[in-house]
């Protein structure tokens, strides 16, 4: 499994993703699933993939080495987009080429052409943006209704995202409570874990502000699991038991 | 969809389990999905079911008609089952009768044959025991380590459950425990909703302590819910800032 959150708000972007991969349940390894692309001033874009992994890093690498547009010749990439609308188009062009590629065969082998992405960053000149790409290569755009979104094990980790996340929350405020979030679904899938790759992102700087990987017994986390834990088991306590009798 | 959760302690059974039900989104209905069977003193069971509604209740109408014995003749319902394995034998046995009669048609209409039950209850000289039973009508039993079990939208209300619920907590706590873990999902899945039909059974009395209809608008769930959510984001906010700064 995966676990992959990004959130947009006015301050900037965040994205966090885990980095346990499993072939089946007796085969975990660690792969990088959150990828930044970074030319300082200029652009800063960062995708963060879920699903099979032959495949996410099939759509990275041509997306890395670029898709050949047909009437220039031109070898697109994500870092020669000139929006941040064209480059998620492009990871759509890149998904459905190696399906175009290689999902006839997995299919013959029984395997979904199961893959998901998040993208967001800023190109110079316009704003921040935030998408999530799905395997068919279509995709949805972060809004400031609901400022974030999810891919992979969505679930344990959205109900902080819903009490707590709005696009007036201060940038590393959005960053802690994505943390909560990854921490509820550590505890709840053991598919996903240590360590998780944070990025950081200011709005209108282009840079990243932080770039930064947490690994297994990195104080900041380990109290802030340690805290929420208390608070839950505090909150928990806090509330009287249910009065209910049977009416006779 | 649906939530129903089955908690096992020293003291006792809670079985509960909302009521909204939905064919496609547009189309949302109320209906009792927590059915108690009890001759107080003999024996208490409760069934709380998920899936397909015309499957479940199928099954819940054979296994009250009762179904015959072909060596006896005698027809076996619950109320006259010998022990709650039998009980639940005859629930695994009700779910492919009901698959025999109807599993083809559906098929052909593309409908899978999706039902799951829960299923707790005590008979008088025997011990307290809870079952979840899958849709072939095959069912594991609820132990000590882990003294609870979930159908229906489970995700969203296991996390408060891992961290509360343990075989040694007081059976009104296990109730509170679990109106907490059916908040969380109600929050987050909106084919789960009030009214809350709720059962407390102590152990050995073969009766039930509570059952009762939670409404919308009842003072104690609404401060629960309340005091809930007020808790998280306390402690959402005492945790403090990540500290992380990139390394230059």
């Amino acid at each position: 499994m995966t676990y992959c959150c990004g959130v947009l708000v006015r301050d900037g972007l965040v994205m966090i993703a885990d980095t346990r991969t499993n072939a089946g349940l007796d085969n975990i390894s660690t792969f990088r699933k959150l990828h930044v692309f970074n030319k300082p001033g200029d652009r800063i874009m960062a995708v963060a993939s879920a699903g099979n992994l032959a495949i996410s890093q099939s759509v990275l690498s041509t997306l890395v080495e670029g898709l050949e547009d047909p009437a220039t010749g031109e070898r697109e990439t994500l870092m020669n987009a000139p929006t941040m609308f064209q480059a998620a188009q492009r990871i759509g062009r890149a998904i459905r080429h190696v399906n175009a590629t290689e999902g006839v065969a997995l299919k013959s082998e029984d395997i979904n052409f199961d893959v998901s992405f998040l993208f967001g960053g800023q190109i110079k000149g316009s704003r921040m943006r935030l998408f999530m790409v799905y395997p068919a290569g279509n995709f949805i755009e972060c809004t400031t209704d609901t400022p974030y979104l999810q891919i992979g094990e969505h679930k344990y980790g959205k109900p902080v995202l819903d009490r707590a996340m709005h696009y007036d929350v201060e940038l590393y405020e959005a960053l802690k409570t994505s943390l909560i979030s990854m921490d509820s679904t550590m505890r709840s899938n053991l598919g996903v874990g240590l360590p998780i790759d944070v990025l950081v992102v200011r709005t209108d700087v282009c840079d990243a502000d932080l770039n930064h990987r947490i690994e297994a017994g990195e104080p900041y986390f380990h109290d802030l699991r340690s805290r929420w834990s208390a608070a839950l088991r505090a909150a928990h306590k806090n509330i009287p038991r249910p009065p209910y009798k049977n009416e006779s």
